[in-house]
């Protein structure tokens, strides 16, 4: 298995910081969550002034043999369909990622179809598609470890145009389905308390999922976490998971987006616990059971704007916030700085 | 009274909205409360195409004679120090202005001092701060109404930079005392529950605040609602009240800070209850009472990051919540625009 080596970051800057942070001229603590980013931010770039630099937004994509079995409301073919329409602009991502700097890069990752040349979609197809994990693996555990290594190489392509930030995206008709799987796997939970809507599934629908995944669930037969991950997951997903323990060991900040890449995050913390000083979870949404897998993994999302679109929307929508906060404590003065009275312990 | 005439936007465009909106390349709803603020602003605009331009943050500054009675950590000279802070750059609301593109306009409403000219700081100074309310009205109806214009004025000049967005923000020690009391007199919610620890109360300051603002309230003799707000109120306020209903007279939107400014706009609503079809709210800050009165004006702020800095810090963060909005209906395409297949109804 690819192992990574992620740093903790050094906490020796962090009296400093909390130091800047408080002698700026506001109220301590007035500016709430921005002052604890700022501090996120100091620690993970061993700065007291720390900049978020060349933002991407990494979208993986891949299609899923799960459903066959009529989990999903959008059928397979949406998925190359909006693939393609991302890389020509007009998709939800696309007015994100202009509105605020962020290159949109997208990665083939095993959508069943073939891409045409030229489109400027990263080719990482690791097949069209993973198997049906209602009747065995979605993948073999050497294909979710070429998943985590064809994900870090995206984000070592990245890191070459002086990126210190990046957020994950996803398309894939079935993947909130993997996504339960992984939530379920990774945080105990009943796999029937794991599952949503997903696109917009009414309630027979919903009810149709919750049974082929209960059933999926007591047919898997893998023993150790990554066979249990490598079994129920996503090619986009797993490759996903690559690209933020890559970033994390590369000291970038990772935005983490909606459910199905809190189940990623949470599955690259299971990998590797030290990924998580590198993480701001950007949205909570509507899925039912993200807020229970964010809070059983210990996140604090930053807004909460009933967005279920994925392809790394609500991540690119919180960044303003993180990059408010690099530039509270680089832009504002202290109270050492200017004639203002310090009115306050 | 100076009076308002806010038109009611004309909900003859809502059908158009919301099919243009439904037919966006997202599965129906997947937006969340970008779909619900898009649908206002095209209201507000009475246009398919709403956009956002040269957005204005207007900070009015005065200061309250009911600081004589210890209700405030701050000191009163923090009032002028900090205008002129902002004047110069380096506070918390000038690095929020300069993320989000805000022009930062700046008021002395009534600050007891002599602000030099030459500051940039435009000045409607009603008198060296309101009078103490404990022992009678902090400001006449005469000089209520005089606020109401001076705020409109200073509209009227930011709308010739072809503005059509605005947030309101302030500075005044001892303005979350004249807030409680508007939300009392507003909500019908007792005093004592009105009350919070503003810039940085203790608990035995809390409770003194508590003591005085309710012996002022027991002791307030005014009988109509503007005699109440004129007997409780600050200079700044008023004129944030002026200035917001004439916003919304203009067709302006406006973007509503935390727990003063929401005071603010319940004071607007109360004059002219059109005025909220124009309101966007920007921040759910931690000043008690602040929710509750969000409730009890059926407000649904963006975002809830722990601020309680005033200026108008909380709008101009939520700021591009709103935009991503006016982007959204603007640049996606439909489903009749590209070959992707509408999987929802």
């Amino acid at each position: 298995m690819t192992k990574f080596n992620i740093q903790r970051p050094d906490p020796a800057i962090e009296g400093a910081a909390i130091d800047r942070i408080n002698n700026l001229t506001k109220p301590k603590g007035s500016l709430g969550r921005l002052e604890e980013l700022a501090l996120q931010l100091a620690l993970i770039q061993q700065t007291l002034r720390p900049r978020l630099k060349n933002p991407h937004n990494i979208l993986f994509a891949a299609d899923h043999g799960i459903i066959e079995e009529g989990v999903s409301v959008s059928p397979k073919e949406v998925t190359w369909q909006q693939l393609g329409h991302f890389a020509k602009g007009g998709a939800g991502i696309n007015f994100l990622c202009n509105q605020h700097g962020f290159k949109l890069v997208l990665v083939d990752a095993g959508v069943d179809y073939d891409i045409p040349s030229g489109s400027g979609i990263i080719d990482m197809k690791m097949g069209r598609g993973t198997r049906n994990f209602l009747h065995g693996p979605a993948m073999t555990v050497d294909e979710f470890d070429e998943c985590l290594k064809r994900g870090a190489r995206v984000v070592d392509m990245v890191a070459e145009n002086g990126c210190n930030v990046l957020s994950f995206g996803e398309m894939g008709s079935g993947n909130t389905s993997s996504s339960s799987m992984w939530m379920s796997i990774l945080t105990g939970i009943p796999i029937e308390e794991c599952i949503g809507a997903g696109a917009g599934l009414d309630n027979p629908g919903i009810a149709r999922k919750r049974d082929v995944l209960g059933r999926a669930m007591a047919g898997c037969s893998a023993e150790s976490l990554i066979e249990k991950l490598a079994w129920t997951g996503g090619y986009e997903m797993a490759m996903a998971v690559g690209g933020m323990l890559r970033a994390a060991e590369l000291g970038m900040v990772v935005l983490v987006d909606g459910f199905i890449m809190t189940a990623c995050i949470a599955a690259a913390m299971a990998i590797n616990p030290e990924v998580k000083h590198y993480a701001i979870f950007g949205h909570c949404g509507d899925e039912s059971g993200h807020r229970r897998m964010l809070d059983a993994i210990g996140a604090k999302p930053l807004i909460s704007l009933g967005l279920r679109l994925g392809e790394g929307s609500g991540a690119v929508c919180a960044f303003p916030i993180v990059d408010s906060a690099a530039r509270m404590i680089c832009e504002m003065d202290t109270f050492a700085d200017v004639d203002v009275t310090k009115y306050f312990d």
